[in-house]
């Protein structure tokens, strides 16, 4: 008599009509057509699979199972799907011609047909139905009794073929569940690129047999074993993901040169010694693994033949353990400055006829496409490594936009006029704690340039990137997730769907739901908050939370230099993430209210600032037996201020004194305190103003 | 300027006096004395250390620096610690003579001192020192502005040699990251032997080269690497723990006899074919991975020289994986069905003169003995293998109680009377869902039985047992602490340590200060209150399960049969713990009130009572839109019911008829209802009767 739910409302449902604003898919499939009438989930639903796929839909469809009894609560009979045609008569039927791929321009479309008794899949591929349960498990609707699918048609495919997350385990090295998870929540969105960063330089995180010093030296202890590389790929390839890899070479290279000095550019002005019998001793120049943020000199040295031999060895270990045909070499931000002041490499330029640094770069970089292409790898780099003699193989990276002083996404157009493959970054770097509304409105198809068909076919998609400089194990999911579930939607969706509105509305439960996968990006911040609140019960501090974010761009580490990657992630700023909530619905509040003086408009913006009035105190109450609260309690009271004189202005009417309101509000413009700032300011300025 | 906190007060709390009762210790330390005055914990604090270990305390002292600026938000300058003597100035002093074998019978002692400006942490092996900077933790006090450790000397060692904590990683696997968090958790409290529950009917889980049917047949792909255990011991070695593996046979041998049927016991009545050339085919029994919890009959065929063929050469590949001296052969619950109905077996009994089964499962115990000496290793099972001719170097694991009709604790008794070393699980057995005062009360050493100091001796200590058919990976955590750290102070602390209300008083700190190890027993909770609510914000849901816990004993799955192994662990029940909060404070309130019915007491009764009316409505509204709280309406009916009564005979002063009354309490004693049962029915009980 377990949880079987009676279905006394089942010819209610059947009736019923689910409206497509109803819906919380994401990414919006490409056509769906919602018809009258529904499938009731009941505890004799099962799956039967058919066509010629291999285990991977089996071990896909079982999980589906799952995800289905734990939200439903349904005691399914059917535990486990092994194999083809083992319940000819199920319900869900799933049908894949073979199975994909793990490459680009696989076919990843599938067809869904929800009727009253049946659910039939169809794809072509095995990771196109791996979509298709994706989808469907976004369909489910439940009324007060029971859980069901509305009767409904769906087509779908993806619009670009890359659609990829970045990881960075370099700078904060994130354990093998953190990615596992992080892969889950990719499939559930259809994102099917990982790109993992797994050098720079705050560390190697390979496993290296045959050149163990740069785990022993350059890893502080922290890297993914060989094993566990195999793992993480064969748990991405059940998923439909394929995997890069990413050693960043010939910068970012303070790691791999704490372990070979002896490659490094850096000149060392000391005596050389000579030997007993003549023989002389170089000084070789020594390194530490960086434990700072930002671009950092060490580089590779271009014309020292041990640094490509070294390179060809370290490919001939790391190229097997990934089957995928991408090898991501970073290039990225050399600033040259060990370059220019070698003279054996300035030499060097010289005799290799090398105009400039950008041109030894790319002498250097085309040495290692060979080494790749031996391993039937094609070369990857971030935009740097597009200069004029660069391979047309090379896969062009583009990342730069206003922040580096160049227009948005220059270099994807640049590199497709140039005959590159592409794919566009700038835009989806999500670890700058941007809002939401910021990455879906870039498209990885640019809107003001004229590009030829074939042009645009080389624009392969997109892909978001967390680098980790301040990000942990415990935080990282709150900083990728929910808003990468939008980036997804940009690149799988049609271009027309762009209603920032409806991705708020679905992002919320989409959010919700990824938290089943055992990603952590709600759930953690109540241990967060525990921790600053010194395990004080407390709704204040959630409530600050709510309307602050983490400081933007790079400016909460000040320089790179204000915290080491060993500081602690453990604080307010942690807690925060873009998107803050209540400073969404306080400014819709606003907005409301503005456009409306009624009481119920009124009453909605008064609640907030009452709130934060008693927010202050109860921080202050709080404060006394926390110190991480300490800090927070300028700006909780400059919003306290504010607040009081606000309600004076609205509720009593009175005439407050503009000069007064004015400095009050630009007190919740601070940037100076807890590494975070008052989102509400926004909406604070229009009361003030109007 | 980041969080650097302002030491106004330093002078305040030099002399501020913290007295016993204000620490969080567990387990409380053998000797602690206070003194006046504090260690202000600033940014400049560092470690050095000394004597002659090797890198794990290192890495330890390197971890305790993580989680001392996580807490305290402190931006430390000392980012990693790697050798002896680094900082020879350093505030935190920790000398360790040698390094700890992980083994039984180490000296895991150590000596704190705590001085104004200085702390030293001697001990003989660096085991100690981890203890020591485990215990250092616990003493971390703040005021508003600061954190400090007080003045203090503690000197403290184990009580019992065996502290360990059990993981049923069969039933339903439990990922390497959950075991690991996990070790973290048991370090924390200081216990040093994990025993890894590895094989039962419900699944194989170990890797094996040699026997690769084992895991493609009997795990549904759920297995630890070889190289995942590997990984696993020397995390568990970093910390001070020793690794017990278990391979449970001859019963609970479901997993095994998939995969090699050949060697089960069940007789099969078939007709027996012969071929061609008149060979004999013998027809063999099929076995299935289980479904179901409980015992069942498939069993290993003592009688049968390739049951050992195979054992030995299990053991050849499983014995090198782990370092320990240790191997669990489990040996319990064999009911010996299918011996007493196989003929051959029953021969093989008569000709080897074996009175019965116990006699035939020692002969088959003896065998695995030199299999296991051939790899150093000392058998251990279940109290069942204590039969007269077992071999006096095994180590008895006593389990049987009250439960199975068998005084509790009575083989610990036998067996050390009998010449054997043992360790006690009965009243530790955490998955039962009793609350913590029932597992706190028991301690390995009888109370009522006469031992001589050497019988004595052979107690090696206890071990808590976390089965896990009703566990997930997503809830296991809740279900073994904060209660194992309780039980882990029974087995370190003096045997006078045993108030439970000083027990509950430190664990609530304790426990909030586990999730800092990454163990979720208190943040999982909120994903699952969203499964159930529907994603519906909701205190009423966290308020019924703050008076509610799961069904106790076995009797959530009724015969083993309403749960599979795959049915859904998301349900209300998963959500509550043992010692539900609320009941606790409520029957403190009542118990309060009925002592002393003052204005103040009454009014806590009566806040509970109103809260439990107002939650009553808030789930039938919760319930619109969310299935899975429908279950839990008749519970939450009843509690609104007698709560609406009593308020009436409290508050009102208003005679209530006894048998309405009466009636309406029974209701909520009931069990019937979403596999929980409401734990304020005795509380209420008193209510009714006063």
């Amino acid at each position: 008599m377990k949880y079987i739910l009676i279905f006394l409302f089942s010819s209610i449902i059947s009736s019923a009509q689910v409206s497509k604003e109803q819906l919380n898919m994401m990414p919006w499939p490409q056509n769906i057509v919602l018809s009258e009438g529904a499938f009731v989930v009941t505890k004799n639903f099962k799956v039967n699979i058919t066509g010629a796929p291999n285990s991977r839909i089996f071990v896909g469809a079982t999980n589906f199972l799952r995800r289905l009894d734990g939200r439903t609560g349904m005691f399914f009979n059917q535990g486990f799907i092994t194999g083809l045609n083992e319940v000819p008569d199920a319900q869900l039927q799933i049908n894949c011609v073979r199975n994909a791929k793990i490459e680009l321009y696989e076919d990843e479309s599938y067809l869904l047909d929800v009727t009253p008794n049946k659910i039939t899949l169809n794809a072509t591929t095995d990771v196109g139905a791996l979509h298709g349960l994706e989808t469907l498990l976004q369909l489910l609707q439940n009324n007060s009794n029971s859980f069901y699918f509305p009767v409904s048609k769906i087509s779908d495919f993806p619009r670009f073929t890359w659609r990829g997350l970045m990881i960075d385990g370099a700078r904060h090295f994130m354990p093998v569940d953190v990615i596992k998870r992080n892969l889950d929540g990719m499939a559930a969105v259809k994102m099917n690129v990982f790109h993992w960063h797994l050098v720079d330089d705050q560390g190697w995180r390979i496993e290296m047999k045959k050149h163990p010093k740069l785990i022993e030296m350059a890893s502080d202890g922290n890297y993914y074993t060989q094993e566990e590389i195999k793992n993480v790929i064969k748990y991405a390839a059940d998923r439909g993901i394929q995997v890069v890899p990413e050693i960043d070479v010939p910068g970012h290279a303070s790691a791999i040169l704490t372990a070979y000095p002896e490659i490094g550019s850096k000149v060392v002005n000391l005596n050389v010694g000579s030997g007993e019998k003549g023989q002389q001793f170089k000084q070789v120049q020594t390194y530490g693994i960086e434990r700072n943020a930002g671009v950092f000199s060490p580089t590779l040295d271009p014309s020292n033949p041990k640094t490509y031999e070294l390179l060809s060895s370290i490919f001939d270990e790391v190229c097997p353990l990934f089957p995928g045909k991408f090898f991501h070499i970073g290039g990225d931000e050399n600033e040259g400055k060990d370059w220019d002041s070698n003279p054996k490499i300035q030499e060097f330029k010289k005799k290799h006829n090398l105009a400039n640094n950008h041109e030894l770069q790319t002498y250097f970089t085309m040495q290692l496409v060979p080494m790749l292409k031996k391993h039937n790898k094609v070369l990857m780099g971030w935009e740097e490594i597009m200069t004029k003699n660069m391979s047309k193989d090379a896969i062009i990276h583009s990342w730069k936009g206003a922040n580096e002083g160049v227009p948005a996404g220059k270099s994807l157009v640049d590199a497709v006029k140039g005959g590159y493959k592409t794919v566009l970054s700038n835009g989806f770097y999500i670890d700058l704690m941007y809002g939401v509304e910021n990455h879906y409105a870039v498209d990885p198809m640019p809107k003001n340039a004229v590009l030829t068909d074939e042009e645009k076919a080389r624009i392969l998609g997109g892909e978001a990137t967390m680098w980790s400089e301040l990000a942990s194990p415990a935080t990282i999911d709150s900083r990728i997730w929910p808003r990468a579930a939008a980036i997804a939607e940009r690149f799988w969706s049609n271009e027309n769907v762009t209603d920032i509105n409806s991705l708020r509305k679905r992002l919320k439960t989409v959010s919700f739901r990824l938290e089943e996968l055992g990603l952590t990006h709600l759930k953690s911040k109540e241990g967060l908050l525990r921790n600053v609140s010194n395990n004080q019960k407390s709704d204040a501090l959630l409530d600050l939370s709510n309307v602050c974010e983490p400081l933007k761009g790079y400016t909460r580490n000040k320089g790179g230099t204000e915290y080491q990657m060993y500081s602690p992630l453990t604080l307010f700023a942690d807690i925060c993430t873009p998107d803050a909530f209540d400073s969404l619905e306080f400014n819709q509040a606003v907005t409301d209210f503005l456009n409306n003086k009624s009481i119920e408009n009124q009453t909605r913006v008064e609640n907030y600032l009452n709130k934060w009035i008693k927010m202050d105190s109860d921080l202050i109450a709080l404060s006394k037996n926390a110190p991480l609260v300490q800090p927070l309690l300028p700006l909780s009271k400059s919003l306290n201020d504010i607040s009081q004189q606000l309600l004076l202005k609205i509720s009593k009417k009175e005439n407050v004194d503009t000069t007064t309101l004015n400095n009050l509000l630009e007190k919740c413009n601070s940037k100076e305190h807890a590494d975070v700032e008052l989102t509400v300011y926004n909406s604070l300025k229009k009361l003030v103003q109007a």
